[in-house]
């Protein structure tokens, strides 16, 4: 780096400043992929971002808000993901075969940051993964508002909605974390996962029709 | 502890053998909980177990034998809930009832071994979320011979059975996760999980009578 000692003109400075801050939170990412974020120090992650502890600070108040600030673009990359597939044409020709490929290209395109939910979704630091469920929360209640609006599922009760909608999510998270840990030489196997879910999905709507809350 | 000097007989010695190898797993799981399997060294559990770090080396060869002996354990109370249920003659008549409440009754009882596999399942040690995830594997496979005798099922092909065997099993690990994370004073949040789990099973059983593979 060159020491400047004119005064840097302001947008330039700007966007020094959010370059840092994000190979802070990419080290972050890397770092945690191998030992899990609880475990990596400020330390660890200035040397990795290749700044000095101390500047850190001036990014991140501690290692939490960083974590949490990791929470949250990961889940930025989840409803992405969901707004991007409303948009698309195919999605209401068949809506299941959409949301299979849509899902699979989007977790392996941003592998790390499904990798970082489905690691630190447990044990780790309390406030990381309270902030991981309290968003898997939130994105089961996002995806009911569009689940509500299918055909035979417009009149159920909300609780049921968000029944289903739950169902949803949690088989797309099991379904992400078995992308994550697809080997890239496995083109086979990327497509019975796309499989699985296709038909999970199919068999599951299938029920809709014959739904009765009360039964 | 008195010491004796004289030689023990067989039987006694090996209970205390048992004894202190139950003694270790048991301080593996609980330091477990707190910073993740992969972080905890051989000499702490020694320390927690109240024997000198030496003395491990009679019951495990290292820290990644006890890890494997771990995920067996958690996944042997797994199978005896299976097996138990299939004894259950509620199940007869109500399956779905019965499963919600054996599986939440059982996890209930055994918090520290799922939450073991809910935590170790992605990240830490490689050899043990491995394990976990062929355990799982195999746990899917032997659940889908209990399914294929359900009315409705009994001509699908095995890929389908399989399919929907991963859907119950995932489910049923989402519930379980959701039953560790439940606070002590919430006999609420523990009813509208045996509840929610109910429903899901129902609605995907619902789709069985319509499932047509190559639709």
């Amino acid at each position: 780096m060159t020491v400047i000692s004119e005064p840097v003109p302001t947008p330039m400075r700007q966007a020094q400043k959010e370059r840092t801050r994000e190979a802070i939170l990419a080290a972050a990412l890397r770092l945690s992929q191998e030992q899990g974020f609880a475990q990596i120090s400020l330390r660890q992650v200035a040397r990795e971002a290749g700044i000095v502890p101390t500047a850190f600070y001036r990014h991140f108040a501690d290692m939490e808000q960083l974590g949490l600030t990791l929470v949250e673009h990961s889940f930025a990359t989840l409803r992405k993901m969901i707004r991007d597939s409303q948009r698309d044409p195919q999605v209401f020709t068949n809506i299941i075969d959409a949301s299979a490929d849509i899902l699979v290209g989007v977790v392996k395109e941003h592998k790390a940051h499904f990798g970082f939910i489905a690691r630190e979704r447990f044990g780790g630091q309390v406030s990381v993964s309270k902030a991981i469920r309290h968003e898997l929360d939130l994105f089961v209640s996002e995806l009911a508002v569009v689940l509500a609006r299918l055909p035979n599922i417009e009149n159920w009760s909300s609780e049921d909605v968000q029944m289903v909608s739950r169902l949803f999510v949690r088989n797309m998270v099991s379904n992400a974390e078995e992308v994550i840990e697809m080997p890239d030489n496995r083109p086979d196997l990327e497509e019975e996962i796309k499989e699985g879910a296709r038909r999970q999905m199919r068999l599951i709507v299938l029920g809709f029709r014959d739904w009765n809350s009360d039964s």
